[in-house]
């Protein structure tokens, strides 16, 4: 395994850093002027895997104003704002924590970010106040040796599906990488740890964890309190744990440039296959995508409860959202045994008297210690789950457009082919 | 209620009686001079229902041959047939705890069986010596104020269908019906007992019984260590409490006649059925019959675990055995999911190696904490419950006629449209 060659495709060139250095400099330069002529007293810092020099071919610059905790929020949003928009002219809102301008400038993504100016340990007042830290941090316990190990472990989870701690991926952040080379010392060492036999995978330097229930818990060392790797899902820390385990069994460049898809042999598999599709709200993606997976989770439990055998699922968000589920059977029993009171309870006698009075197909007879009756119900699929559907909160932003949910049984859009096509050709990256 | 009319229907008349009586003595009278000239000191003694006078009309005629302790279990047989083939010419020979000689007298069944003589709480050489001490006990406890009254109660288990402890039926035996009149005083206040809210029913006279884990405890008076209910399985505990909670409501005759069975309206169950026929061994009901419920255990244990979701079962055994069950489905997925094993285990690399070498459909891909790989499964019913039946005990006596099995999609005998007719038509009574 030749880590030279991977490091070399895999981390930017010496033109791509010249040029990043050469456009931070002068945008930090532009902001300074600019808040100086508002007389605003906050400092301009380069933040993100630009800053520590740990950062991919093509990364982005994030540029962070931050703000002496004697601003309110509404001010360093408005500044913030006020000055994205004149660095950026093309530039864009964005909504994370509280708004900022985003842009690009020849061919870089850039982010300036309003954010208040922190301590280690303090109480935070959001998230993105953290990130001027984690940069002080990270990079007052970096070297070279260890940048490059840290571009080589976030080029192999980008390789098998597992970096990125945004919701739908659920994965591993930048700032985790970090945290993982210098905590262990290389890559190898890294994949030694998630390939080892242990249950259960903490990184805490002996401060418990108070979310002790996470897939993995990695202290960040600028707020002992928080678990680093809070976002990282049970699937992407098994996929990181087996191909761990495969990789360093037999290295190839293949993990680190994703693994081919392999279209399954063409057997009829005598099931069935519903594809939801519903209108995508105008929204960040981090705010949709749980809505998303919640109304999967409906989808799939209710299949479940109401006797359709779902045998697995599958989410796409492109124009629409779509949501694939395979049934064993999209048709069942127009029959069902309802089973009534205990044979000790009183209650047994309303039971026979309300099936006495009310139509049933069979009984009422005696199961184990109960009365039951048989009763007629609707066996159609999309009949039982549109009803099912109708009463189920699927959050606040996907109940507005529940009505625009349209239920196929083959792909009928170019999205929903690649749906069908990313479930047939699933493989160990996702 | 006039229970004196139900009463005149379901007691043996005065000719019966009479009829039965001189039957009885002068049996006993033959068996007495038979065995003073075969030299052989044991005692005659009518036991059973008729002894006591608790016998519903039609009743059998069991007359036991006492024997000491101090002979052989293989001399009382001997005796015991010998003298039951000189009595009845035309006899069978049984088998129950050992050999005896049954047969018909003016219509009437005779039983005459061998058994030894026994003390009260004796450990009993055979349950079949327990029967005279039964019959003495019952007579030293009973008027015939309650002999009617247990004729009620008898009748009234028959007519909804939890009668009889033979193993097929699961029942409450007539000793347990004198126990329970004897111990709770009438008709009435027995079914005020089932109809209470008790969880667990037990008359144990303050002598906790070994086994109460059965559905219900009647300590026998003259054993205590035994459970006289044993027999009584949890549907047939079920049933009596709720129709007698129904009876007491309402009372009617139809409780002491056996309910009517009513066709369900004919709709499309959108199900299907297979009935499992088979050979019928040459042998008691007793024997023969735990082991069909084995196999009807197996079936929908079977269908259950291999994916065919079953829905209810039924049996009956008349010149052949078949056992019909209900499936949601008769084709199950052409593939299927196999799990390999945690994250954390080393185990992962020797699955992903065996399954890049051998056919697979979809994956592997990784669900939850674990790789999984999708394969190929049979589909069809049939294949799939032949092949499963095949490795299973389903007992001594069926496993020898398990290669007599077919299995039909409709009935195909009048046995097997009795047997669906049965199910079609089942009720509280059975």
């Amino acid at each position: 395994m030749d880590y030279e060659k991977i490091y070399a495709r895999k981390a930017p060139d010496g033109a791509e850093r010249r040029d990043l250095k050469r456009i931070s400099d002068s945008l930090g330069e532009k902001i300074r002027s600019l808040l100086s002529k508002m007389r605003v007293t906050a400092e301009v810092q380069l933040v993100g895997s630009t800053s520590k020099g740990t950062n991919l071919k093509g990364g982005d610059i994030d540029l962070f104003i931050v703000f002496p905790t004697s601003y309110s929020r509404s001010d360093i949003v408005k500044v913030g704002l006020k000055i994205g928009h004149m660095i950026l002219p093309d530039g864009q809102e964005k909504y994370a924590e509280h708004p900022y301008v985003f842009g690009y400038v020849e061919g870089h993504k850039i982010d300036i970010v309003p954010c208040f100016s922190m301590k280690e340990n303090d109480n935070l007042k959001s998230a993105v106040d953290r990130s001027p830290l984690h940069t002080r941090w990270v990079n007052a316990n970096l070297d070279d040796l260890k940048r490059k190990e840290i571009i080589l472990l976030k080029a192999f989870m980008k390789g098998i599906g597992v970096y990125g701690s945004e919701v739908s991926k659920g994965g591993f952040s930048g700032y985790v990488c970090e945290l993982l080379v210098i905590r262990l010392g290389s890559f190898q060492k890294v994949l030694e740890f998630f390939a080892g036999s242990e249950k259960r995978l903490r990184l805490t330097q002996d401060h418990p964890s108070p979310i002790d229930d996470a897939p993995m818990v990695v202290t960040d060392p600028v707020d002992r309190k928080r678990n680093a790797a809070a976002a990282v899902s049970m699937e992407n820390l098994a996929r990181m744990r087996i191909l761990s385990r495969e990789f360093l069994n037999k290295p190839s460049e293949e993990f680190f440039d994703g693994f081919p898809r392999k279209s399954p042999p063409n057997i009829p598999r005598k099931t069935c296959f519903r594809i939801f599709s519903l209108e995508r709200p105008d929204l960040l993606e981090d705010v949709i995508y749980p809505q998303i997976e919640k109304l999967r989770k409906i989808i799939v439990s209710e299949s479940r409860n109401e006797g359709f055998h779902p045998i697995d699922s599958e989410i796409v968000f492109g124009r629409r959202i779509n949501i694939l589920v395979e049934l064993e059977n999209d048709v069942r029993p127009a029959i069902k045994i309802h089973a009534g009171p205990p044979a000790h309870s009183q209650e047994t006698r309303k039971f026979l008297d309300k099936w006495d009075k009310s139509p049933h197909v069979r009984g009422p007879f005696i199961v184990d210690e109960r009365p039951v009756v048989e009763v007629k119900q609707v066996s159609r699929f999309n009949d039982v789950i549109i009803s099912a559907l109708r009463d189920k909160d699927i959050g606040a932003n996907l109940n507005s457009v529940k009505g625009s949910i349209r239920i196929y049984s083959v792909p009928a859009t170019k999205e929903q082919r690649d749906l069908m096509q990313k479930y047939m050709t699933r493989n160990l990256t996702g």
